[in-house]
């Protein structure tokens, strides 16, 4: 199989026609021209040489004259003139006719709204957790749900935290203007109140070990709205992002249901344990441009989200030189950076630019409350952008996706608690590393292999072998008799773009240390029921 | 004046050449033929009739084909080959190239993000507000703040109930998993959690005295991304949205800023109370469809914002036979539904559906928790559509647009109190009424008339004998005169497009009554001054 042929964005995969729909020119007429012109020239040129490709469009527009003339005429008889300039001049309505029954049709759905509405695996695997979700003691037969990049492992830590300081969550009554309702009812600055951005800050500058300025944080309703964001700031429709593949499957509706972003996977290979090569973008650059497309972005995961490795900076320099040389953004998705473990230290792009080697204006960092804090359903995000430009734009586009006033609040008390955020992510991380593990050692055992990762809240793990045959379709048959047969949730490779079959994705977060077991233990019996079969 | 000028939306105001700019065809060939062969078309249409209109674009096709020749040539000796289907051949890049220092060009910045950073005079109001705020002790010579449509008058009230009811908004160490951090701290449906969108429901039917389905009520983080995604959802970039004007400044932003919807004004007059008429609409529908660019919604907003006057069922039946003739969608926000004081009440369009006679499935409702409630800090909107499909697109799109999971549980609390409710909306209505008879009244004896309204947070104001001469620049003088020399920031007429000049949105609901007097005296010296200065 040619792997070039992946290299599509799911809105390219649907077919030239649903995307011509998508962003038909304006005047029907210019848009029938086009159509008839612009095959016709390729056509031509390939065979009857430059006099033919004249005279055949001469023909076409002589006939094409005819018709719009006829057109015209026709379209001048019509009674109204609503060009007209006398004001008033439609007769009022007549009672019968405003109130007459005329035959209701359906009223147009839009592209973008029928386009958003399919399932894919991901979301098939949370609905199948949904409908039978497991239970240590009430439902210890049902799906166990390792399909969810959610933290819960350190969340007794947040709630000790809760318990011992009961007024950053309770504010009836209280004197103190910011603390009362009178401080949180009201509009608020859409990208964030003032005192959040600068702890936002200080907690970024924890994490990631290197200076941010609070001047340039800018907050919304979780992560996704700042990724999206930057769809609408840094692409016009139909632009394109390079985003190394597998990719966080969240990405495809993220920039493009919305922002019409046409997101190009940059394959990347298990000989490199998934790093993206230099000699890969080149390749996904050039191959988008050629088909007419413009590049405007690199889209990276840091650490890699569903593989759970690290950018050394090396790499990371590697990356700011081709986003100078292609003259694009680079957009780096570091929600993770605090989810770190084992010896490994995590390297952000912000420590990168430090060198001041590199123009800083094509550098966009997302981050938020969501991962490394393990609350997500806060909806805290966070876009750092070193442009001003994006910036300003970012700051007004927050209307439609601000924090709740009472969820900073909360925030701003918790991140300003320095202490308790340093034992709290240094505990957090422990406990990441000790599950990653658990986890990937009785994977081990059970005849499964993990990549090789630092960070994250998932093992990205090698199932080839159960695979009925090697294709897309075995992967999907594997990934199906995991949610039916051991009743584990995981999200498969294909979900994520992965050029190679039989990868899936298992998140080990959400569950303790008991349910680990479970399905470590449904793990081992899977696999050696399909050993047997295959082995028959 | 034509009054016909103004019927156009702020991005077609900025020329035909930013607009092809935003939507411009992906292939540049094509769009090069596009732009020689439309305009011809339309030259030897008016001149040289059918068969020179056939000889002139002959002789281009020959140039063209000439040109598209050669440039295919030279671009054939490209020593890059991306197409080809051989993985791995290019050599990987040296080290040196890698690491050279190209230079460095500004990154592209999307003309999506270019167009929204612009400020109207509603935002400049807001600035010269926050720069230099009244305060009654502090800085008794600030600008007031009556720009601002936000409800104060009866936080005392949510105040009270959250110091009785401290469960409702703390929520560190309970037992009960709902309340407890784990209750909260996970990802929820995005949509909302199911027992607010139920409370919502009941909140709803209580406040529209017609039953509401809490499987179609979808939250979004604040009533504006509920309207922008109605935008994505009922519209193609470009498609228009009919709204009688004046109307919400903010609705501009809204619509097309990402969304890409035009919007039409319609034009109402002070002869008409500003109610909107069907001949105003069919005439604004028709010089739409006449541009070439398709209506796809009638918004309105009901009660008015800014005039403050509510819509009767006779008109609301009209407005739905008009959605149903021109087979388009019918959006109502309906945000101050339950901010109708006096005697009057208010009439959803949901009481007008009951009839059955029309079809449901092009009405959406628009709500929320930031007027009637008085909390726009919270962020908590609501979309509530009749039509299946837009239900689910908008489910799946409010990824984009969550509720805070903690504000979820706060109005969960607040909102089932059924009895504190009934008691706080009959105290606001009459809050409301007496703070409007107090403000119109003032206003009155300082010269100034209010449009009839029973409704909302503000007084629309007519000001035309202030203005320094009659046209879109005196109203402009005249309220910066307001800003500068009476310190009170309101809202011009022309951000809500209004057709006539010299009018104001007064919003009252932000102030105490000891500030409402201080404004009101600022009103009475800065008329006399004014009535002063145009009859000496």
């Amino acid at each position: 199989m040619n792997p070039m042929t992946q290299n599509t964005s799911p809105r390219r995969r649907r077919g030239i026609e649903e995307e011509e729909e998508d962003y038909r020119p304006r005047d029907p007429g210019a848009g029938a021209v086009m159509r008839v012109i612009v095959p016709l020239q390729g056509v031509v040129q390939g065979r009857g040489g430059v006099v033919l490709g004249s005279v055949i469009p001469c023909a076409l527009f002589y006939l094409l004259q005819l018709y719009l003339r006829r057109h015209r005429s026709s379209s001048q008889t019509r009674p109204s003139q609503p060009g007209s300039s006398q004001p008033e001049t439609h007769p009022p309505p007549s009672p019968q006719r405003t109130l007459s029954r005329s035959p209701s049709r359906p009223a147009f759905v839009s592209s973008r709204a029928a386009q958003v509405v399919g399932d894919s695996p991901y979301y098939l695997g949370w609905k199948a957790y949904q409908d039978d979700p497991y239970d240590a003691v009430g439902n210890p037969e049902g799906v166990i749900q390792m399909g969810l990049a959610e933290n819960q492992l350190s969340l007794d830590l947040i709630d000790d935290w809760l318990k011992s300081h009961p007024e950053a969550s309770s504010f009836g009554g209280a004197d103190d203007m910011s603390l009362s309702i009178r401080g949180i009812a009201g509009y608020q600055e859409y990208y964030g109140m003032p005192d959040l951005r600068t702890a936002m800050a200080d907690f970024m500058s924890d994490v990631m070990k290197v200076r941010f300025d609070s001047s340039r944080v800018i907050l919304t309703a979780g992560a996704t709205a700042a990724i999206e964001m930057l769809g609408f700031c840094l692409a016009e429709p139909g632009n394109a992002f390079l985003v190394p593949s597998p990719y966080y499957p969240g990405f495809d509706r993220d920039l493009n249901a919305r922002a019409g972003v046409e997101l190009v996977p940059v394959p990347c290979r298990s000989t490199d344990n998934f790093n993206v090569t230099i000699t890969a973008l080149e390749r996904a650059f050039n191959q988008t441009k050629k088909k007419g497309v413009t590049v405007r972005a690199l889209l990276i995961t840091n650490p890699s989200n569903p593989v759970g490795n690290t950018l050394d900076s090396n790499m990371l320099t590697m990356l700011l030189v081709f986003a100078r040389e292609k003259n694009i953004h680079l957009i780096c998705d570091e929600v993770y950076a605090g989810s770190v473990y084992g010896s490994s230290e995590f390297t952000s792009i912000a420590n990168v630019l430090e060198s001041g080697e590199f123009d800083k204006s094509r550098v966009h960092i997302i981050y938020g409350a969501s991962k490394d804090l393990g609350l997500p359903g806060l909806r805290v995000g966070v876009l750092y952008s070193y442009s001003d430009k994006i910036m300003k734009a970012a700051q007004k586009l927050t209307r439609f996706c601000s924090v709740s006033s009472q969820t900073q609040r909360l925030l701003i008390a918790l991140l300003s608690d320095a202490e308790f955020i340093q034992k709290y992510m240094s505990e957090n991380r422990r406990r990441l590393g000790e599950r990653f593990n658990v986890l990937s050692e009785g994977l081990k055992n059970a005849g499964i292999t993990c990549a090789k990762s630092n960070g994250g809240l998932f093992c990205w793990v090698a199932m080839p072998s159960f695979m009925p045959f090697f294709s897309q379709k075995g992967e999907n048959i594997l990934w199906e008799n995991l949610l039916k047969e051991a009743k584990i949730s995981v999200t498969p490779g294909s979900a994520c773009h992965c050029i190679e079959h039989g990868w899936f994705r298992v998140c080990f977060a959400t569950l303790s240390d008991h349910d680990t077991l479970v399905a470590l233990q449904r793990f081992q019996k899977f696999c050696e029921t399909y050993k047997r079969t295959s082995q028959e």
